[in-house]
C-alpha cells in the first residue's frame, strides 16, 4: 500500500459542455479509518450521465462542490476495517469518489457478493441493472405483445431495457445515435427495431419503425427524443422518466417538450420520474430474476472498461457524447 | 311544439382566439325521430374549455367540422321516442349540440334521474363534478395532511377539487385571476390559500402559499402555471393532468413547460392525463359521495346560468376569458 492517494478533483462547475479543463488531478495522503469507518480500496468507478446532472445543483444527491473529489460510485474492496461488520476482502459498493482511496462510515457501504466478472456488480447486477429492470417492470409496466420504445438503448441502462422487454414479449425499439449502433442493437441484442437520431426526421422514423404506436416509452434522454414520441403514445400509454441526458451536458434547456401536458390528457398517458433507490426493498427479487436472465444468456452484458484513474473525466465526457456502448466503468486497480 | 328548430353553426374553425364570427344562428327543419331514436328538446347545454379544443382537431372525440352544428353535451328531455328504454318526460345527458331539438339513437342516450335543481345535472352530478372527483381522488391520490393546488380553481371543476380536497383533510391551495376571485376561493369555498396568477410573479406568490411544498396538483391549464408548480413539487408528488385551458385559444403553444422531464426524475412525480369517461364504472358510488357532501352542506355548488341559446357563443368566449365562477351553461328552454 503505497502512502499516496491520487484523485481526480472538480477544478470548477462546468458552464457550458464538460471540457478536461473542469478537472485536475491532485495526490493526497493516504486516509486511514476511524472508528466505524472502512477504509476502501477503489477497483472500478461507475460512469453515468449522472454524474453530469450533479454538477448543476442539488438533484435526489445534494451538488458536487467545486474544488472537490468527483462524486462517484464504485466497487471498492475493504483494505482496513473499523466498522463492525465489515472486514478486510470484502467487497462494498459506495460513493467512493473518483480516487484510488476511501474511508468511509459503515452505513454508507452497501456489501456485494463477489462474483465473476466484478464489472457485472455495475452494470447487470448494479445500478444500471436494477434502473432498467424497476424502471420497465414497474413504472412502465410492459404487457407481452405491448410495443416498448427506449431512448439512449446503447448504453447501460437502455441495453438491458431492450432486453428485459423482449423477455416480457414485447415488440422493441431502441433509439440509438448512429448506423453502427443501431445495427448492433439489431444484430446482438435482438431489438426489433432500431431508429438512429442522428439521421434526422426522427418523428417519421419512429412512426415507420413502431406502426402500432407505442405503448411504454422508457425516456433517458428527455428533449427532442421525447418530444418525437409524445405523439405517437397509445392510449393509456406509460412514460418512465429515468433520465434528460439531452439538458444535463450545456445551458439547461430554454422550455421543454411541446404536447406537454395536452397530450397526456388526450391520451391519458402517465409520465412518471423515478430513481433506482425507491425500489431499494425489491431489490433481491429483482437480482433473482437478472441473474437467472444472463445464465439462461437471455440478456446478454456489454461494458466499456477503461484504464487507469487519470481517464476517467475523458470517459464521462465520451459518456455524454455518446462513444459507449453498455456500461462505462474505469478500472482503477 | 313549433316546426322551427334553431341552431348554432360553427361557421369556421377559428384560426386564432375563439370570436363571434366564428358562429352563426341558423333554422332548420324541426327533426323526428326514425326507429331506435328519441327526439329530444335541450333544456341546458354545457359550457366547457374543451368545447374548444374540440375545435383543434381530434382529441378523445372527432373535431368539429366547420360548417355543422357546434357539438357540445346538454341536458334535455325526451319528447317523442322510438327507442326502447326511453319515454317522454325521461331526462337524457346527450352530445345533443347547440340546438333547440336533435333526434339521436338510444345508445347515445344517458338517461340521468329528475333532480332539483336540474342544473346540478350538469354541475356537481355531471361531468365536472366526476372528473373533480375521479381526478383528485384516483389520479392525485391526495392523503390527509398534504398539501393540493388546483389551476381555474374557480371554474366549474376547480371550485369542486378545491372543496373536495378539504373535506378530505387537505391543506388547498387555488390558483385563479383576479383578487375579487380568489377572496371568493376563501371566503365562499373554504381554500386556505388563493394566488392570483394574473399579479404576476406567480412562483413567488405560490411558494409563500404552499411553504411546506406541493404533494398534489390537479392543473386545468397547462402552460406558466404548471411551469410554476412543477419545481415545488415535494418527493413522490403528482399532477393530475385534467387539461390544458392555456393551449386552447389560440396557435398551439411553440414549446412546453421548462423543466420537463428533468424535475419528474429528480422529484419522481406521476404526472397523469385522465378523462372522466376512464372511471365510468366507478360512477354510482362518487355520485352517492358528492350527493351527502351536498346535503350535508360540504360541498357548495356555484351555477352560473346564462339564458338564451343564441347567447351561447358569447358565453364560451366569456369562459374561455375566465368570466365564470363555478359551472357556467346555457338554458335553452
Amino acid at each position: 500500500m503505497n502512502a499516496i492517494n491520487r484523485q481526480v478533483l472538480l477544478v470548477e462547475k462546468p458552464r457550458g459542455k464538460l471540457a478536461p479543463s473542469n478537472f485536475r488531478l491532485a495526490e493526497s495522503v493516504m486516509p486511514s479509518c476511524a472508528d466505524g469507518e472502512a477504509l476502501l480500496k477503489v477497483r472500478y468507478i461507475s460512469l453515468d450521465a449522472a454524474n453530469r446532472a450533479w454538477m448543476q445543483g442539488a438533484t435526489y444527491r445534494s451538488a458536487v462542490d467545486a474544488g472537490s473529489v468527483m462524486a462517484g460510485g464504485s466497487i471498492a474492496e475493504v483494505v482496513d476495517s473499523k466498522a463492525p461488520g465489515f472486514a478486510k476482502g470484502d467487497l462494498v459498493f459506495a460513493d467512493t469518489g473518483w480516487q484510488e482511496y476511501a474511508a468511509l462510515p459503515a452505513k454508507q457501504l452497501i456489501k456485494v457478493p463477489h462474483v465473476e466478472p466484478m464489472t457485472h456488480l455495475l452494470s447487470v447486477y448494479g445500478i444500471a441493472g436494477l434502473t432498467a429492470y424497476f424502471g420497465l417492470l414497474r413504472v412502465g409496466e410492459p404487457k407481452a405483445g405491448e410495443t416498448v420504445v427506449v431512448s439512449a438503448a446503447a448504453g447501460s441502462v437502455g441495453s438491458l431495457v431492450g432486453q428485459i422487454a423482449k423477455i416480457k414479449g414485447c415488440r422493441v425499439i431502441g433509439v440509438a445515435g448512429g448506423a453502427e449502433k443501431c445495427a448492433w442493437l439489431k444484430s446482438e441484442l435482438g431489438f426489433d427495431e432500431a431508429v438512429d437520431y442522428k439521421a434526422g426526421d426522427l418523428y417519421r422514423a419512429l412512426k415507420s419503425a413502431a406502426p402500432k404506436g407505442i405503448d411504454v416509452y422508457f425516456d433517458n434522454t428527455g428533449g427532442e427524443i421525447l418530444e418525437a414520441c409524445l405523439p405517437l403514445m397509445n392510449l393509456h400509454g406509460r412514460i418512465a422518466c429515468c433520465g434528460a441526458v439531452s439538458a444535463y451536458d450545456g445551458a439547461p434547456p430554454a422550455a421543454g417538450p411541446r404536447g406537454l401536458p395536452g397530450l397526456l390528457v388526450v391520451k391519458r398517458i402517465r409520465m412518471q420520474g423515478f430513481i433506482v433507490m425507491d425500489f431499494y426493498d425489491q431489490r433481491e427479487a429483482a437480482l433473482a430474476d437478472l441473474q437467472k436472465w444472463v445464465s439462461d444468456g437471455k440478456l446478454k452484458v456489454r461494458e466499456d472498461v477503461i484504464d487507469g484513474l487519470e481517464n476517467t473525466p475523458a470517459a464521462l465526457i465520451g459518456l455524454l457524447a455518446g462513444d459507449n456502448r453498455g456500461k462505462r466503468m474505469v478500472k482503477v486497480a
